[in-house]
């Protein structure tokens, strides 16, 4: 991918380390030995483990954020040490590392230009990461290769053969037709439930109806339009279709949470 | 505010954002790729959601700890969306840049010398900022003022008209008389129970007792200076006074959290 | 410490602070009010309170990751404000600040070549650090200390006496005879059970076999090597002896944790 020949030197991490034990310390450790200049920025260390295409699910949106030639680093991966690849997805100028466990397909939607390789022994040998523990390979594989590539001192091309199929993501697609039946991926700090619906496909419709029931919702702009106490649906920064409170919590005052089923569907005029 | 001229670079966040989302991490995505130079440093992103003054309290005493030309980011902003105004306080040097809910207030608390300018529209313009998003104004709009700012491509005085009225802080004040009646304003990680009331009025007293029935208390100067699992009185690194315990939590210990009643009073000779 | 004359400009934090409060983030600004150039890596701040020893067995472990010259700083610190010394310990081209409260002392274990200086009055004053507050070194001692020491403005051998007597770890160690009685010393965020047993001592078994009742395990060599949801021995990516489940927790499963007997025995052939 020509366009990333020009690392920033941003890094950014995504995994599902917690912040109690001093592991995403320790890649920045690495990450800063082998590249000095590199400026390592959190997107969040919280991902639940397991869940790898919730990591990538966020990743593919905070990503947009970063300049060009920003190299993010997504560890979720409880296959470490198995044979699961390594990959690295270019996309729109910048670089992913990431396993290929679901997490890397999720970042490859939303473009038909993406560019995803695999990561070869050979090139595992030429980072001098050849010596990899079993157990945290975010440590010895995913950090020097971070290194490398935001330095500038190997191409994403170079990492290993391009690849097309990868491990599909576990995250749910909403159904499209007359109607659209999504759910609820996740419910963030504030306990607003993010659906797995994008403004696109909400736009087909005239007058669209948001319903988790017993909540029928038209659609709101903000969080103040609506009086304090009461729920609102509305389009949220990343462009997905949300259920909020104004002033409160829409996950604790509906109970609702990730898998619960949203549908949208045609108002009466 | 002249002295501001020369920014530090660095730039510090105080949120209600949580870790779990990456929210935090997508400001400083946005604010590095404008300013590729800025040092971000987080405060905390755990500020209680709905209670931006307890972020304002936070943010002035620690800011005193940072160099002259930081720009300090606070957003804790259940209005966003909304017509509240965006401030940015200019005092000792430094520049804040917070809503106007009564966080930007509390910053203003303790000098004479605040500077406060409202951001206006045609400075959103010229920072290429105006399509913000209706619910993500710390992304939208806070980080590329912070941007601006820290980079010197805009003075504080010039982010539109001064302003003299700021929507008050809901902060309790202690009430000074003959004796002090404060409150606790929050519990810390360790139990420690900081209150409202300021080092300078108690050097009003010649023996002070701090009161929190059933507790009467001299003050103290450090923890060590009770017998472990004792409760003691003194005045912080922040110089305010607080109630600890020596080798344990105050907080849970004493079952008491922000909100409850703390006088001083002057003891007998 | 000749070997530490460059710094390389990193600097680490290891601290019981929490996230909440900002006070790891008010020592990162007075790290770089007084040393712009440094930067600031997060280890953790989750040591549990009063439990200066572990923060010192992850430090030793984490710092092997980061580049010679890196200073390191470990704040757990319950003494604060009485008579307990700081001491700056130096090995593997590395500066390790610490309180003598065991921390320290955990520090300079599985090396012979540790130099210890006691911080002492007089370079307090040199670096304008005399007027500490009773409560809080982090941000008025070590943080001035760990910015002059990463600026190369002072070396580790000028803070003060060397010494050799340091306040015991309270880490429990193994006891090796022909069988090791080990314990387990912590559970990560993953539920893997970290013990105290490394893994040089494992090598003087042919088949060692691990027993935390009613468990008896052979060594593993990765995760995904047992069935899912089976229990595992492996060496894990710090060396040291660890019961783990695969995909999922052996803290929850087992009902295992911290203080927990571990032992290793020779395996029939």
């Amino acid at each position: 991918m020509s366009d990333f020949a020009a690392p920033s030197g941003l890094v950014t991490l995504t995994t599902d380390f917690g912040r109690i034990d001093p592991y995403a310390g320790i890649m920045k450790g690495v990450i800063l030995a082998r590249h000095p200049a590199a400026r390592v920025v959190d997107l969040t260390h919280d991902v639940p483990p397991f869940r790898p295409e919730v990591g990538g699910f966020w990743l593919r949106r905070a990503a947009r954020w970063f300049p060009a030639g920003t190299v993010h680093v997504a560890v979720v991966d409880p296959g470490v040490g198995t044979r699961r690849d390594i990959v690295c997805v270019c996309r729109d100028a910048q670089a992913f590392v990431a396993p290929d466990n679901g997490l890397a397909e999720e970042l490859t939607r939303g473009t038909d230009a993406a560019a995803v390789h695999q990561l070869a022994q050979p090139t595992l040998e030429r980072l001098g990461a050849l010596a990899a523990s079993a157990t945290f390979h975010g440590r010895d594989i995913f950090a020097p290769v971070a290194a490398a590539l935001s330095a500038g001192e190997i191409q994403p091309a170079e990492l290993g053969p391009a690849v097309t199929d990868l491990v599909p993501s576990r995250m749910p697609r909403p159904v499209h037709g007359p109607e659209i039946e999504g759910q609820i991926v996740l419910a963030d700090r504030y306990g607003n439930l993010v659906t797995n619906i994008a403004v696109e496909r909400l736009r087909e419709f005239r007058r669209p109806v948001v319903k988790a029931p017993p909540l029928a919702l038209a659609l709101s702009t903000t969080y103040g339009e609506v009086a304090e106490g009461e729920y609102l649906a509305l389009i949220n920064s990343f462009e997905l279709l949300e259920i909020a409170r104004n002033g409160g919590s829409a996950a604790a005052g509906l109970g609702l949470g990730e898998g619960h089923r949203v549908t949208v569907v045609e108002g009466a005029d």
